[in-house]
């Protein structure tokens, strides 16, 4: 194609409200446009983009074997009702009546339609597994939209939902999804990791999201640097440290710490690591013997909430006692706690819990005990892993230590059990002829956000810097004065036509721009390779080449230039 | 794909609610589900089927140089209000807030959106000509959505929208779209007729629409024998019949014609053809001077409303005088009206002012004359091309005669001149640096009608016969007892495989039916060609084959199968 006949969008300002680099760079690069908040037109060489994300997602899902539908943008309420969902789904489920005042919304996601499709379709277990999937648009009416398509109002997304007559066939379905996932990911050409995630009530290994890797995500990561593991930080176990609890070596102590409540300001006032003092926080019990909990974690980690909710003694979902429980039940304020001489409930971080000779609040304001240990100074009602793992800790596979990263979820793939099934009494004939409740798996990839995630890892300060994969063009040919020079346009427009010829995208910059515009255009839109034709080129029997990652330009004899084209585009 | 891995949702029942045959068809097929009134879910079969049009109106229209984009679904209502159209469209227009209360609309066209783009994207005319195009969900709130997909509230089109300096510009991208969407239905293998269309005010060569033929179309098309002339019936001109008027050779004769009102009463009643008699219609003047004025057309012939309020005398819209206006005029009722005597505007049709010794109302409540004739008896105001063209009037082309079939809609072509660009105020610098208000067209296609289009066309009384083009499946195999013959089984796979290797798509029946429910449900779901593979052919070394119209079967010897089909498949 030409620029000539291409809508080249391009800006050299940096528009005020765009925050993260993927919305700046699909803005500067004319991929998108607003049209209203969270609402977004696609421009030309979005689309192109796009349209080879989507090609690479449906051959890969139909590779899997599952099967490609469509259902409506626009779906009764009815159906969100009989799921309860309408209720829980709140104000991101745009509602509205059509013209003879029935109920309806904009489809944010589609379990009900899918799921009723399926109750009326499927009659018999010689019907199953399916799955189907669509490549859709669909509207969540964030109160926020922001960072352009990452977290848009209407987006694109692909979305598949598999049916089972038990658990072993959704797992199977589920590994399929998993590998065709990775296969999707990889092709596109992101670094990525799918990652174990939250599976609320179901547990086991239910459920992964896809992250790429990008420092601008909003998820923190952890993974192995010697294994596949990864995990959203929040759920990676903690591991027991190794070893036994060393023996206690000094006294317990108490010193006065007037004023001193935080962990930085004790250390700070005691000259201490953070890790040789513990924290000790206070928070609402499950049950009535126990209206309030202690947890304590060593002072360089965090609690993490989703463990330690999950214990019988503490409150689900978790919350902080308030400062008059506090000072009713351990008799000093908040900035002072400590496991010493508590008599509530105290649960231990499994690392905590090897710490010897520690400092901790005195339970007595202005306070703070040194050499305090374990079993000599105080007893844990409970040891468990209830922190958020660190860099450097042991990776909970077994294998090498945990790094953290940041990531931007772009899939997820999720095993539901029978939640919609039993809602919507889907259920078909066993092989004894009586009706079963379905399982059902559900897995969703965010097409349009995949482009923004793409740039977020990919891009430098003159712009984007597509994978081959999903660029909207493979190459660009940049001539020189083309207006001008009947050579250097003869010699483009037959390089053009050839590279055309052989199926290859070739963005020719016909448009007579200085050599600068056109050389800033091309490396902000991100085309992987450039080819430079000019006069002093052509004197001299060169062509010119260089990858959007080159430092610098290389020149290639003419007569060679195609097979390096070749084996660069091979590559 | 074998069927035990494709959602097969066949049925033999026709839906009560389903008219046409397309909706039956689809329904029967199971190419679409309804999730509401209006709403239809497309399953895997019609998805393939569905996407197999979009891949051939995508191709061609890049081929035209039209750039792909996508617009959103959901849209600000603001814009509907600038171009004036929130109130022309009605309640179509599904409107609604979002959740802080900001007013939108679901799109059932997009001219707001692109014209407002435009207006910000494009700033000189050496970005000009420009055509965008989406193929992209659309919602009109039908108050009365039937015909399945024909006429459903939510569906998919193609949409382009062109943008030019001037007239002939734009006359050039229409030309091309014209030519684009020849190819289109042509590659989709469709009988149709690029028809002339109402302009509107835009007049001249400026509006076509693309209709499948088919009896059960919605719109009345003529067409010559011997050219490619097409046109709306409306549309179609009447010529002026050849030579001269004969001469009279009756006497003028009141004749009573008691409680004789209707043509056909009067012809019943007096023995004669239609077309001896001239029906005379009272219709409003456009001006005061004239409030009503007579339309006069042969009893065989219908008056055109659209020819007829197009004239200067005739009010528009067209509307009939009341009795009472009548009477008032004419002196008499309506039945006994004839352009003798009266002086009110008289008005004939050319067809009519060629009529010779004809009958007409008297003027007089239950009398005629017989052997009237123009000149001698009665002065037309006016003659004018007002009546209908029927079947073998001469082609107004001026190559062979009118014939006139049945055409359902599938595409529209249109120079929409300034209407959106002026209201939404979009204009470019022109080569002098003056800003210059910009020319539009817009070209439609409805995707999901050609899927139910193409039915109409193509069925018989077993079910669909897809063109090849747009076939979900190329070939299906059949085996006769696979679960009972090893041998069939594995014979029925071997061509499977090497069938699909060659990029052939074939539905493999792989379901333990009985031969009966196999054949007749790929002959319902329209495969164009069935391959049989049963013992008794491989005791002869045959393979069974039948292309969906062939009366019967044929077998061909194994070692020739492959040839005869791959001739058949490139046929």
């Amino acid at each position: 194609m030409k620029t000539s006949s291409l809508l080249l969008a391009t800006t050299r300002e940096t528009p005020a409200d765009a925050v993260v680099i993927s919305h700046q760079l699909m803005l500067r690069a004319g991929l998108i446009r607003p049209l209203a908040g969270g609402l977004y037109t696609w421009l030309p060489l979005g689309v192109r983009v796009l349209r080879k994300v989507e090609a690479i997602v449906r051959e890969e899902m139909n590779r899997s074997g599952a099967q490609e539908l469509l259902m409506p943008v626009v779906q009764p309420l009815e159906l969100w009702e009989e799921s309860g969902r309408a209720e829980d789904y709140g104000p991101e489920l745009l509602r509205f009546k059509d013209r003879h005042q029935r109920d309806f919304a904009l489809g944010p996601t589609h379990e009900e339609i899918i799921t009723d499709l399926v109750r009326k379709e499927i009659r018999s277990y010689k019907q199953l597994p399916a799955n189907f999937y669509q490549i859709q648009t669909k509207f969540r009416d964030e109160i926020r939209p922001r960072f352009g398509v990452m977290r848009s109002r209407e987006f694109i997304m692909k979305d598949a939902y598999s049916f089972h007559m038990d658990r072993d066939s959704l797992q199977t379905t589920y590994d399929e999804m998993y590998d065709a996932y990775n296969r999707i990911f990889s092709r596109i050409g992101l670094d990525f990791r799918p990652v174990q995630a939250d599976t609320g009530s179901i547990g086991g290994d239910g459920s992964h999201e896809f992250h790429v890797l990008a420092d601008s995500g909003e998820d923190d990561i952890a993974f192995s640097t010697e294994s596949d593991f990864a995990a959203n930080v929040e759920l990676a176990e903690a591991l027991e440290p190794r070893g036994e609890r060393p023996a206690p070596s000094e006294d317990l102590t108490k010193v006065a710490t007037p004023g001193k409540h935080s962990i930085e300001e004790v250390c700070d006032f005691l000259q201490v690591k953070k890790k040789k003092v513990l924290k000790t926080l206070i928070v609402k019990g499950a049950t009535d013997e126990n209206p309030v909990v202690a947890l304590v974690v060593r002072g360089d980690h965090e609690l993490n909430e989703i463990k330690a909710e999950k214990l019988d003694l503490v409150a689900e979902p978790l919350e902080m006692a308030s400062d008059a429980e506090i000072l009713d039940a351990v008799g000093c304020n908040a900035g002072s706690i400590g496991p010493v001489g508590l008599n509530i409930p105290v649960i231990v971080d499994r690392t905590a819990d090897h710490a010897v000779d520690f400092i901790c609040g005195a339970n007595e304001d202005g306070f703070h005990y040194t050499g305090a240990n374990w079993d000599r100074n105080a007893n844990p009602t409970l040891v468990a892993d209830i922190r958020n793992v660190v860099k450097g800790d042991p990776s909970p596979c077994g294998k090498g230590k945990i790094e953290i990263r940041r990531g931007i979820e772009v899939g997820h793939i999720f095993q539901l059990g029978n939640k919609y099934s039993k809602a919507l009494n889907a259920t078909v004939l066993n092989e004894n002829s009586r009706a079963q409740v379905l399982e059902m798996g559900c897995y969703g990839i965010g097409v349009t956000r995949v482009v923004a995630a793409a740039i977020e890892q990919n891009h430098d300060d003159k712009g984007i810097i597509w994978p081959e994969a999903i660029a909207p063009f493979q190459v660009c040919i940049v001539p020189m004065q083309m207006h001008k020079s009947p050579r250097v346009a003869e010699a483009a427009n037959k390089l053009y036509d050839e590279l055309t010829a052989k199926g290859i995208e070739v963005l020719f910059d016909d448009r007579s721009e200085r050599p600068g515009v056109m050389f800033n255009d091309m490396e902000l839109i991100g085309i992987p390779h450039r080819i430079v034709i000019g006069e002093r080129g052509l004197d001299n029997g060169m062509i010119e080449y260089k990858h959007r990652t080159d430092e610098k330009a290389q020149d290639i004899a003419e007569a060679e230039f195609m097979d390096f084209l070749l084996a660069k585009l091979n590559a």
